[in-house]
Parts: structure tokens; sequence; C-alpha cells
């Protein structure tokens, strides 16, 4: 909490909790949201305040003005002029962008508008992402002689290959319906319904048992690139913890005698 | 063939064959065919019995009723209340879907209507699936608490992570058209149009060179997650094995020779 | 240079080159450009030579006559009837396409007709690709009895499982529509604009500093199978290293300036 508190005085990200669902806001609107190291800093703080906070039920990931997130912040990385600062910056980045796949909540990119480089691989690096139409994906560094590597990561994780590299390797941007095709987005809404449709989905999440979730959602990740034996090992334990559980247990009872859930968490 | 009669009497998945085709159906419709400890153990006779049949070609699972499948039996589950069994029946049920893969023969699942749960894990299992335009696919088990966590082994090695991440983390139904989208199934027919559908594309998979479809199913999965060239490998050795087979050879010069293959097998 | 003026002498792959775009053309059009011995070693060798010549950027892999590639050269298989030399065939064909993924260069494959087989491999074996719409794709050796165990080793890395699998049980042909959403290329033009297509794309690519492009392919391909926490690793090596190459430092500087960049490469 502590952290926390800090962390919303610097003003680079805002956080708003309602009814389990925590929005955090990148708010550096005059620079387009770019990740520099006070923002990737302050998105870090708050994603480990988070991890502790149970009542925090899903986190969605939104930004001011008329960018998303133009990914990092250049001009103070070139005033840094050393390599090892801008080693640790990409390290840091990474790191928090890897915080979202172990947080135990589900992270909800809710992109409004551009989305470069790092702030594309924010998108990406989230569970899930809802896009307004009006929203664009480019991992736009090659430009500058600067390929995407980090983001490359993340991105490769969520499309195939030779969409991937056309957008690592030619900068282009790709429009809000091209990125659902490509598995980029889950969603893509109107701009005025965008808000509507983040919190849809962030409280049918909120409205499942935690515990369910964030087992599922370690799972989910720990299984995915081990051998089809070893996943399903993972899964059986997962899966006969998970139904153990009481809210577990009383949901499927629930279900078993056409009644609502009475859900204790 | 002695397990196959024993299962053919408890009626749980009829067994019929027809041109190289073993139609395998599920057959528990006023339960929606849940898997049962019981249909699990059907399946798995028949697939073990199926991997010792070369007049078997191809396989095809589908079922009868209102829908395909609805997951597991909760009720039974709940009644058997012993973390042991429960963990064999997730336990049983996995080493069933990965006798799909291991099957020398391809399987086909012909769905017709919903399929949920480990019912949806199933469609993800075969290795091919054509759905009818009424079929309906979730992973619902979080709507009650349980994170679909043996089936999102089978589903994410189908779809990309964020589609299959909002279906295992809203519990949200899709259609058939976007399982198509996704990579849950291969083609989607209209339903009268289904069984015809399925019974071309096992027809024209059954006249192929059975060894020749078996080893390639089995090269298929074993290089998918090696490096590049540890896959390459194994293939060279699988397509210089499988290019000296008679029926190849035999195939090879028939297409020389712009004549029909004079196949033995 | 020897080796690509003995190459050019032969006729099987002609190389053209136009401002840092290299072209190489299949040209054994009566056979369709059938992958024979010859046809492998001489793209071979252009590959082994082009990776030494830094003044190419991009590779374009097209062909001449009425098919892109229909694969293996069976006629000559056949009357080699050599266990050893086919395994030797598939392993040098196998090995070729592996360079295209180790090439410092982005290859795009320009597919105006039939790809089959081998020929579907080169395609998907490529890091990029655009179709005409005329082109077709099958993995058709099957037909023969021979399952395309090589082809599939570079089909699935870039189509799911289940239409890659149905590709290579069936042996059937999908359009270049199809192509596209199954993530087999990235572009499908009319038949009369793929030339213009092509020579944009490698333009662009060709237009942005080599080494960032060559550091950023090789990271692309290396981290793709690792851990996330690995891959990450990977990736701030290469982004920062690239950073610091004095084009990438003038690149940003230039941005920062809102000036074009004054690149030396």
């Amino acid at each position: 909490m502590q952290v926390q508190a800090q962390v919303a005085t610097e003003h680079w990200v805002l956080r708003e909790d309602q009814q389990g669902i925590c929005t955090l806001t990148l708010n550096r609107p005059d620079k387009f949201n770019a990740l520099s190291a006070a923002m990737i800093a302050a998105l870090t703080a708050h994603l480990d305040a988070i991890r502790e906070e149970p009542t925090v039920r899903v986190v969605v990931i939104k930004a001011n003005g008329r960018a998303f997130c133009v990914g990092h912040d250049l001009k103070e990385m070139r005033q840094a002029n050393d390599p090892q600062r801008i080693k640790q910056l990409f390290s840091d980045c990474g790191g928090m962008m890897q915080r979202i796949e172990h947080l135990p909540q589900p992270v909800i990119a809710s992109v409004h508008a551009v989305a470069t480089a790092a702030g594309c691989q924010l998108v990406a690096a989230c569970d899930l992402a809802i896009a307004s139409e009006s929203a664009k994906f480019a991992v736009s560094g090659i430009n500058l002689g600067l390929f995407c590597s980090t983001p490359a990561v993340a991105l490769s994780r969520n499309l195939g290959r030779k969409p991937a590299l056309e957008m690592l390797l030619t900068g282009d941007f790709i429009d809000a319906a091209t990125a659902k095709t490509y598995g980029l987005v889950n969603q893509v809404v109107a701009a005025e319904q965008l808000e509507q449709a983040v919190v849809a989905m962030a409280a049918k999440i909120a409205a499942k048992p935690p515990a369910a979730v964030s087992m599922g959602k370690q799972l989910f990740y720990q299984q995915l690139n081990q051998p089809l034996a070893e996943a399903y090992q993972l899964a059986n334990q997962a899966i006969t913890c998970n139904f153990y559980l009481e809210d577990t247990l009383e949901g499927v009872d629930a279900f078993l005698e056409k009644r609502p859930p009475n859900w204790q968490f």
C-alpha cells in the first residue's frame, strides 16, 4: 500500500478500483505515454502491489490522451547515454511485461488509439485485449534502425510467424480489425463502446471465483511449451486441486441443483 | 476384440465400421454424453482396440442426442467424493485424449451440437474436426469455479493465446464460424451436410496408403516442438523410410507414368 | 563470386541484383521448377554466396513458367534408386530451407502459381511471402503415398495444427486467400500486381539499416521456442547492442530532431 500511494503521487500511472476491477491508466499524455524509466517503475510498483491484493480480481490497462502508448522514451534514452542504463531499462521493461503473465489476476488491455513498439508489446503481453476501431498497432522501431527485439518476444507469442515478421521488418501499421485477425486483440468495438466492452469483460471475469481464475491463468502459461504428457500432468494436478476448493464444490453443487451458487469469495 | 465386444454391450460408445472408416458414437444422450468414468473407459478401450486393427484407416468421433458432449459427469464426480478418484478420473480422461494423438489412424471429430469443457477438449484433441453450423463451443467450467485446466492443454495447442484465454476466463460460447477462424475446427457445414462432409473427408484419407498416413501423423506431432534442425532430422528419416515403402514406390511410378497406382494395401 | 558465376551458367536459378534486392528465379519451367539435386545445389550456393554479400539487403525467390515449384524431382529420385542418395537429397533440401532462416537478409517468396510439396515448403520456409490470386498451395505427396514430412516441418511453423494436418492428410489444394487466412502468406494481390507488391515490400525493408534487420531476424527465430524469461534475456541483449549501432543512434536522433536520418550504410 505504501508503494501504491507513493506511485499515485507521481501521477504517471493512475489507479482506480471499482468492484474488484483495478484500472491502471497511463497518464503521460503529452509524451504519448512513452515508457520512461519512471513510467516503467510506476507500472511495476502497481503490479507488485496488486499481486498482494486479493480484492483485485481483474486489472485493466488503459491510457489517457491521443495515443495508447508509443513505446520507450527515446529522448530519455539518448540523454542517459550509458549502455548499462539502457540495458537496465530494457530489462526493467521486460520484467514489467513478464509480471503481467505472472500476476494472479487477468490483465485486459483497453486500447483506444495508437500502440507502437513497446506500447504494442504491452498489448501483446496482456492476457486479453479489446481495441477501439480507431486503434492502430505497429512495431516501428526498425524505421529508426532499432528492430523491436523485446516487443518481438510478446508479439511472436500472439501472432503467426509471417504476420509478426512483416510487422517487425516493415514497421507498418495494422488496423484494429487486422489485429483481431492476427490474434493480437480479442475484440474490436466502436470507439464510444470501448469502455463499456472492457468493463463488461472485466466484470464477467471478476464474478468468477478468483482462486480458480488465478490457478487457471498460472496453469495456462505453465503448460504452454511443455510436451503433451507433462502438460497434462500439470493440468491434472491443477484441476484436481481446483475441484476441491470450497467455492468450486459449491459451484458444482449449485449447478447440479439448478440454483445460483452461494459463493463465499 | 474381446474388449470391443464388452464395451459394445455397455452401449456408452457405439462402434460402426464401413470401408475402413470406424465411427465411434458417444451414446449417452440423456446425459448429453457426459464423460463419466465408464464413458472414458469405453472410449479408451475402443481406441486401444483400433490401434491394433490395420483395417481401420480413419476414426470418426460423433455423438447422439442434442449435445455433442458437455464434458465430465459432475454428478458422478460429486458422488465419488474422493480426491484420489477425481485425480484418477482427470488422468484417465487426459490419457484417452492423448491416445488420439498417439493413434496411428487420423481421428476426425464430427460436431453437430454443443461441445463444452472436456467435450470441447475432445474436439481440440482430435486431428481434424468438422462442425455443423449449429455447433457451439465453450470451456465453461469457470462458470462453476472450475477452470478448464485439462481442456486448456488441448485448446491452447489449437488456438492463439488471447482467444484461448478469453474462452477459458469468460466461459463464453463461440459459434462454429468463430471456431473455424480460431483454428478449432477445419470446416463448418450446414447441419444436414455434416455427415456427408465427414464421410467425404474420412474416405479421402482412407484412400491413401495407411502406412504413409500413420508415419506422417506420428512425425507431425513428434517434430512440432523440436528445434528446427532436430525437426528436419526426424522428418528426413521419416520421409526416406516412407519413400521406400512398396506402395509409395508404386505411387510414384504410377504418377510418373500417368496411370492410376496399383496399390496393395 | 566464383560459386555464383558457376551456378549462373547452369541456369537452374537465375540471379538478378537491383538496389539491394537480390532476386533468385527458379528457372526450370519445363519441369515446373522441380527441386532436382542440381536445383537444390544451385539455391544453396546462391544463399551461401548472398550471406557474405552485405550489399544484398533482401532476397526474393520467384519462379519462371506455369508453376512456382512442384517439389522434388520424382523422376530423378526414382532413377537414383539408392536410399543413401535419397536421404542425402532430403537432407540437402532441408539444409537449403534452413539456410533461409539462418540468412542475415530477409527472404520473400513471390508466388505466382502452383506451389506443392517441397515447393509449398519453400514458401513456408521464407520469412515473408506474397501470393498472386492465381497461386495455389498443397502438400500433396500423400496422394502418391509419400506423406510430406519435410514440408510439414516448415508448414507447421506457419499454420495451426488442424489446417496443417488437413492439408497434409488430404493433399488438397488451398487457394491464395485461404493461404493468407492460415498464415502461409502475408499478402494476396492480383496477378498483374504481384511483381510490384513484392518490390514494394522488398524496397521498404532494403531501406532500413541492414545491421538492425539482420540482428532482428536472427533474434526473432532464436527466441521463438525459448521460455519467456530466456527469450527476454536474448532480446534485451540484442536490442541494447542494436541501440548502440551508429546508424541507430543517428536514426533515433533524427527522429527526435524531426529530420530525415543521415545513414551511412
